[in-house]
């Protein structure tokens, strides 16, 4: 991770970071499908039109054209890259709703794109893995409880550390802002929005310039984002600020963070946080809402967010509500490549490198090679025989664990490189201990 | 795959059809993993110069920009999107050359856009699953052997059926060609790519009218790719055709060809054929050429191609040879899909779907699914308390195996929807038989 891309805003990974990336996703993957979610891919390319229709980021949208344009390209609708797995899917979830059983639940892990002005974390190109439930017409409020279980669990396997859900409701946060008078509640929200980057006093400020609020209504939008519990006590905390009974809708935000909070308590202890600071920018959140801090990482900002939409799509009248999270897979690996926490036992999936004691003995390695294959353990051939020590030089510097010997009488040795131990064997029934048939991924303590 | 494509030339699967191509995507990974290559995945995006220096399909080339470019954008190289995996390996090697151990093999899956009109079975976004050994300076050519055994195997594990590949080598038909007099060597070879589309007459005047050829040359380089046979009987019909003593070129074409024709059929008997007729119209090959055919499908054309470069890139002085060969995926998966050859038993990962007595059960039937989740079955619990019917209906529809039901006892059962077959059990012992464990992939003879 010391090496400069080579186009600045595009990360590549070397072989053994690469292992522990695909050691990620598949992590990922497996709880996912273990929870009954779907594995989906979208195009690359949308339309224009599509990426634009949620308003926002077009500024980072990368169009994409023939180079040579021909007579027929005139006709065609202007196409971009997708910038996240979200709209993507929206489009396909309208498309297919005909073919597709719903509550619907998928998982997506794909590459995005946007244009931004590269800096340190960030990425021109990226991975994101997305878990969304997606229902027709409604969907119950358990989906936003299920996801956040789901996405908790994924992130305790990945085993990156201590890690904090923190969730709000946006019907808590609308039903609060309008109780003490303040209708403006998208401003209010995307100004609240900016609490951590730019301090209280810059956030009272803008509401009081651009949301219509007096000092006292900043200042008790300011109490309410500063409510903060492990626990179902942030609403008698917000009661009490209220006042007054709450509203229905405030009532309805109560009630679903406090189930929330109370369920992830139960399910994935130690990893919820009532933060009623969490506001996420995007309009289209109608309810939870959730960001994802990794301690010691925070200047990552939150590596898994997302909520609820009540209509992440819609076709005529009918309308399909969502709740989704999605954990942004490439700065969270760079990070954790870059600081050592994170890395592969070795940078290839080959355990034995049978080694070639004259080069006409090629074709008996690979006899060797495919009895260990035959039963899943990766082996690899030499290609010339150079002496023993250059050939057993090559397998160490790649970490590859074992090497094999075979002398003229046909007679089988296997050496472990790393203890030197050496022992006569049979190709036909030896194996390796399990933790070395795959490459492992190690996770470092920061403090050795 | 009866859906139309919502934009022209870009397949988007249903869910069904995604576990297929996913089960596709790791039975390749597991082969390419067990014989030793590393997985690797380079940036969709290279500079459109990168991209050009093979001087080839230009006009494909999708570039991309951002919508709103700011005052440095004209700072920027021309960026556009891969077509192949191959370019940016060869540009990737010479980046990370200090970093790699040569030989170096890797495999990379992934996507690649072509801006070329759509055609049936022709996609502009479509994934592509490689294979290359890259040596440091050289590299034996028993490596030209390994990867089309490797890649054998792989299309065998994929059990799409009966396929040929179609193997020849560059050295023999230019040292045939000069041996012959006629010494644009790679006008030939492009013209004589051409045979099975356009048909020997055809290919006979071009022959003639631009690669400088007799009457006598032309019909002698027809006949040679003519030859065809299962074993190394190939190479006499070669000599009796020069008539003189071969040419060293044209011999080391003939050993290199007989060795590998020997040992594909000692370890993938049946697999492959001598094809003297396969040229592949590209300039950088420089030894093996193979295509393959998947018997039935003749259409569809080659289904895996690759070759042998001496020079795959180049960094200074040194010079990276590479042998290896790719599948088109998406083209392959399409055409099975389409004519119903394969299919996946259930459109989710979903094995156990615990139904609801009552809403309040919701708690309880987590903790069934917890524990058949633990133990790697992947489980879902309903969202709402309907009717048994319902809930066994949506079970079936998605094609889960089997329904769990909890008793207000807390007693449990499990139903095989297929069979109704419904049985006492015990959430922390129960599993399904193996081959329900995950989604299974069905290929269907095409005459039931």
């Amino acid at each position: 991770m010391a090496r400069k891309a080579s186009l600045s805003g595009y990360l590549e990974l070397l072989p053994a970071e690469r292992l522990t990336e695909l050691h990620m996703l598949d992590t990922l993957r497996q709880v996912f499908e273990v929870h009954g979610f779907s594995p989906l891919e979208t195009r690359a390319v949308e339309t224009v039109e599509t990426l634009l229709q949620k308003g926002e980021i077009d500024q980072e949208i990368y169009a994409i054209s023939r180079i040579h344009e021909d007579e027929g390209a005139g006709r065609e609708a202007k196409l971009a890259l997708r910038f996240d797995n979200t709209v993507p899917f929206a489009r396909y979830v309208t498309e297919n709703a005909g073919h597709l059983a719903f509550p619907f639940r998928r998982y997506q892990i794909q590459k995005v794109w946007r244009g931004e002005r590269p800096q340190a974390g960030r990425f021109r190109e990226f991975s994101q893995a997305d878990i969304d439930i997606v229902g027709d017409g409604a969907l119950p409020f358990r989906c936003d409880v299920e996801i956040a279980i789901v996405m908790a669990r994924a992130l305790e396997a990945l085993r990156i550390g201590e890690f904090s859900l923190r969730v709000n409701n946006r019907k808590l946060s609308e039903g609060f802002y309008r109780s003490i008078g303040l209708t403006d509640t998208a401003a209010v929200l995307r100004i609240v929005d900016k609490l951590e980057k730019v301090g209280p006093s810059q956030v009272a400020e803008e509401l009081r310039r651009t949301a219509g609020a007096s000092a006292e209504q900043a200042q008790r939008a300011l109490e309410l984002a500063q409510i903060r519990t492990g626990d179902g006590s942030f609403a008698e905390k917000v009661r009490a600020l209220v006042g007054d009974e709450p509203s229905a809708l405030l009532q309805e935000g109560l009630d679903e963070l406090s189930e929330l909070m109370s369920v992830l308590n139960t399910r994935v202890p130690g990893r919820a946080m009532a933060d009623l600071s969490i506001a996420r920018g995007l309009d289209y959140y109608t309810g939870t809402v959730i960001e994802t801090l990794l301690h010691g990482h925070e200047d990552l900002g939150s590596i898994c967010s997302g909520g609820r939409y009540e209509s992440l799509a819609s076709k005529g009248k009918r309308v399909f509500p969502g709740v989704g999270l999605s954990i942004g897979v490439t700065r969270l690996l760079s990070a954790l490549l870059s600081s050592g926490e994170l890395a592969a036992s070795r940078s290839v999936p080959t355990v034995v490198y049978v080694t070639l004691r004259t080069s006409e003995d090629w074709g008996a390695a690979q006899d060797v090679a495919d009895q260990l294959r035959s039963r899943g353990i990766s082996a690899e051939v030499a290609l010339s025989a150079e002496k023993f020590g250059k050939q057993i030089k090559y397998a160490d510097r790649r970490g590859i664990p074992f090497v094999w010997f075979t002398d003229d009488l046909g007679r089988h040795e296997v050496k472990d490189i790393r203890s030197g131990t050496q022992e006569e064997t049979d190709p036909s029934s030896w194996a390796p201990p399990t933790e070395d048939l795959t490459p492992q991924i190690i996770r470092k303590t920061e403090d050795p």
